[in-house]
């Protein structure tokens, strides 16, 4: 064994046993030749556990699943070239939804830089504006400054990673030949320079923040002289704030409109209306119910119309724990840069301060709410070409040990559509940092690796974009039950605008890809069953007699799917719109 | 129709009819709503090309594969969000392989950013240094103004991929609602800006380019006083430069190394050493042999054995059309910017002054090659066990019209090492930008487009990293004959010295991933045959008699190619030795 390959080892493994010191217990390896040190040295790590996937752009995303699931930073792993571009796609997903990822990029040395050396490029920055914060590694040495160097760096791009707001830190490592590390030291990780010392303080979010007192001053004026008040809950939030929520919504006689993602979807509130996607169909809602000011926790909702909804109100306040600004529609009077629980316990400490009228406003919602859950309940199974009609069947299958992983496009509007009841589901998840419908499988099967059963609702073009994921089962069995809605092409542009003109409707939105997808059942060896609209309640109960993975498809016609909302909603619209009226009177 | 849609019409289509105008053929759109007018008025462009494809990854090297046939730059078109994030494999492969590309991304308006609005991201600046020239669009106006610069804009991002070293161009432009442009308007591309006048003049190489006198008198130094002089033709160039090459070599009695990626393996020349990867191989000769100065066209060589020889020459020229500087050894003497042709011509030039002492430098390795040649035709195919051996039988089947791409990995090196007749092939074709092994599906289908036979030889994990491009063949059907070498999991690692320590090697390196590919060409309806390498020959001939694409998997054992690859350089060694040390008596 060559000296250089002793100061290969040492340098290297001092920053994995960081690594793991500062919280990493996972990371996702792509097989290459340049990142043999740091592989082999994750693998060689008594604690940390690997994956191995040839599929860069699929391991980012199942890496994304892991982080979202764990709630901890995940480690990804590749060798130089295009493997690290393959990440981008699960890398601009995790920035935007707050995910801590610590990619491990690695590289030629400098040497070979420019100078048109095989498999190198300019890996530095590669991911411009996404990694927050960027690093590229000394090459290997082993004096005591330098190890103590490396296990900072590997510390730091932990912490980074994991504060407020979460989200991606890049290491790049060039690494001359030769590249195997020496693995047979027994005393390798006993001996790691600075273990066991904490370099970085957990991550903290802004738990204690305060109001400013002109803010204070703004919301309780708001809250004291206007009865017509409402709490937006947007997605991916934690859901231990449910009770600081209600609490509050309860003391302001207020009406909360729960996102498919804000994790309040499985409660039962009084306030809680979680039927506002429906209800906001009727224009006559929006307009009579028109709320005097809201506060919105979280990101910018699912639902279209609540955002149409949102966007004239005249005095809203948005809580945030990170100084992301996110209000499209520009009103926001107060930006409250916190905790949720922080907020709540503020507003709620000056409860004697807090005067307020009563109002038919909060009622009027829970009737209107209490409606159409009735409706739903008997009636929705009758709309035999809606898709939404399954939310309810799957839902049904479902307790609170279970997760659910909803795809961009359609599903995520149905279930925001349609899950309006309380069942409770487990964590409900989807990759809303940037809604692509890529990487969806690879992420659901990170995710199933933590929950007895998941479950997958996703289209026809979102799972064979991500087909080849489904790879990754062969290595990490799992209980996950992968419901295809196939209308054969892309479902939602038959509600936009575009569909108005059909000359290239087929061609650019619509993109039909006739697969037939029971072949590709056969090709991952996967359980699989079929079923139309029509008898798919039965088909879904079968489905979670299975055991282990298994898809069950259940085909649909994205334009009579897009009919049936239509007629649902005009059928919605006469059902609520006169009870509005008589209790307005 | 609103004022707004009549603004985003014109102003669009004066962009695309200046992509047009400036020598655009072809874009690929993934579908998507922000990006309707673009991908709507692309294809109602009488003269533009369309394809679409709904994997943006797949899309991008599809792409690729277009440029490199056409040697044009073809556009991509997609939609906000992490669907541009996907383009970027195909983005670094075309800047280092210079390849002709440019990225239309649609987004989101500025008031719409940094606000959390739904599928919105920074797309400035997103593909780093990557993209040649960067400009986000000022929003849709139709001031005569205004459209002269959309147009300009459009005329200028071809002319920038196009201009040496060709490389990707990225146009993010901003769009609000409504999206939809009016396509009624029957003189929407008569009546276009500037539509007929040339912007910028058809891209140069610097053809003309001339020595500095400097430069030429090292290099008339080196060529009249040393007699061992050696011409190495790295990989892509255009085939038009062998008459000066061929012209140059024999002027200079000198060989000339042909890179499998050169062009020239399929020219019969005196001076082209087809050879010398298995040559090389023979410690022997890299020492006997070893050349006193060395002239290299185009990049790096794939051959390793190549690489070793050449990094200790004492001098080096390198004559590249860009100023890339392609020399990972740091070993040039003189750096030459221009075209291989004007290059040959300045020497020839002063032929008068060419005062050469005759050696036997050429003749030995003209005996060594014809040896080894004579070898490979009579016994290459005793070697049962060899990967290689497949390599004469396919090229038996192909001639002048047809097209050969190569992926990644072991392949290229098997082809490297045993295409040394001058069977003519047609164009071989491989992405040697970074050398991934990403996206070659893609890349083969878009390539196949324009020949009426193009075969891609690859192994099961670039086959499986881009299954799904098979999707495009039901849009364009094509004649693909798509040869699998099966070897489960990773061979290359098996030469690497990684293969020494067997503790995580079959989990990091080998990486078996045990598909059934068969099941993978009846997903896709494909025509499939299998073989083992022992029988592999009757049924390449059988792959060709049949119509249309079809798949041919040849199962291999990476363990006994790596022995069987031992087995032969021993065999050679044995064999040539001998004959070098007898000429150099």
């Amino acid at each position: 064994m060559t000296n250089g390959n002793q100061t290969l080892t040492r340098y290297t493994a001092t920053f994995v046993a960081h690594l793991y010191q500062a919280g990493m217990e996972e990371v996702v390896i792509s097989p290459g030749s340049r990142s043999t040190p740091l592989a082999l040295l994750c693998m060689h790590h008594p604690k940390l556990q690997t994956t191995i996937h040839i599929d860069e752009r699929s391991a980012g995303f199942f890496a994304l699943g892991r982080a979202k699931a764990t709630r901890k930073s995940v480690g990804l792993i590749c060798t130089s070239g295009s493997a690290a571009a393959n990440y981008y796609p699960a890398i601009v997903e995790a920035k935007q939804s707050r995910v801590s990822l610590v990619v491990l990029t690695a590289d030629r040395p400098h040497e070979l830089r420019d100078v048109g050396a095989p498999q190198a490029m300019n890996q530095n920055q590669m991911y411009a504006s996404y990694a927050k914060w960027y690093h590229e590694t000394a090459l290997p040495e082993c004096s005591e400054m330098m190890l103590r160097y490396i296990g900072k760096i590997a510390e730091r791009a932990v912490a980074v990673s994991t504060l407020t707001p979460k989200g991606v830190v890049h290491i790049n490592f060039p690494f001359r030949e030769p590249l195997m590390p020496n693995l047979a030291d027994g005393n390798l990780w006993k001996n790691v320079v600075g273990q066991d010392d904490f370099f970085v303080s957990p991550p903290l979010i802004s738990a204690t923040a305060k109001f400013h007192s002109t803010q204070l001053k703004h919301i309780f004026e708001q809250i004291t002289s206007k009865t017509r008040g409402l709490i937006v809950c947007g997605p991916e939030m934690d859901s231990t704030y449910h009770v600081a929520i209600g609490k509050l919504a309860e003391k302001l006689h207020i009406p909360v409109f729960t996102d498919i993602l804000s994790q309040l979807r499985s409660m039962e509130h009084p306030c809680f209306i979680h039927s506002y996607d429906t209800l906001l169909r009727s224009s006559l809602v929006q307009e009579k119910l028109c709320p005097d000011w809201i506060i919105r926790f979280g990101a910018a909702p699912v639902s279209k119309a609540l955002s149409q909804f949102m966007a004239s109100v005249p005095f809203l306040a948005v809580v945030d724990e990170a100084a992301d600004f996110r209000d499209p529609s520009h009103r926001a009077d107060v930006f409250y840069c916190g905790s949720v629980i922080s907020f709540c316990e503020q507003i709620l400490m000056k409860e004697n301060e807090l005067t307020l009228q009563k109002s038919l406003y909060l009622s009027i919602w829970q009737t209107l709410h209490k409606t159409v859950q009735l409706f739903y309940k008997d009636c929705l199974g009758h709309f035999s070409d809606l898709e939404g009609k399954v939310v309810l069947p799957v839902l049904e299958q479902l307790d609170e040990n279970d997760a659910l992983m909803i795809a961009n496009s359609m599903p995520i509007r149905e279930f925001d559509s349609f899950y309006i009841g309380a069942q409770n589901c487990g964590f409900v998840y989807a990759n809303r940092g940037v809604n692509g419908i890529d990487g969806l499988v690879s992420t659901a099967i990170g995710l199933a690796q933590s929950y007895p059963r998941l479950t997958l609702i996703i289209g026809d073009l979102a799972f064979y974009h991500d087909l080849s994921a489904l790879l990754l089962l062969k290595q990490l069995p799992c209980n996950l039950k992968l419901i295809l809605i196939n209308n054969n092409g892309g479902g939602i542009f038959s509600f936009l605008p575009q569909a108005n003109d059909q000359t290239y409707f087929e061609a650019v939105f619509g993109t039909p890809i006739d697969m037939d997808f029971q072949k590709a059942a056969v090709l991952y060896s996967l359980p699989y069953a079929c079923a139309d609209l029509a008898d798919a309640n039965q088909k879904i109960m079968e489905l979670y007699e299975t055991e282990g993975a298994a898809i069950l498809e259940i085909y649909s016609d994205r334009f009579k799917n897009q009919k049936a909302h239509e007629k649902l909603w005009t059928t919605i619209c006469q059902k609520i719109e006169p009870i509005v009226l008589e209790l307005m009177k």
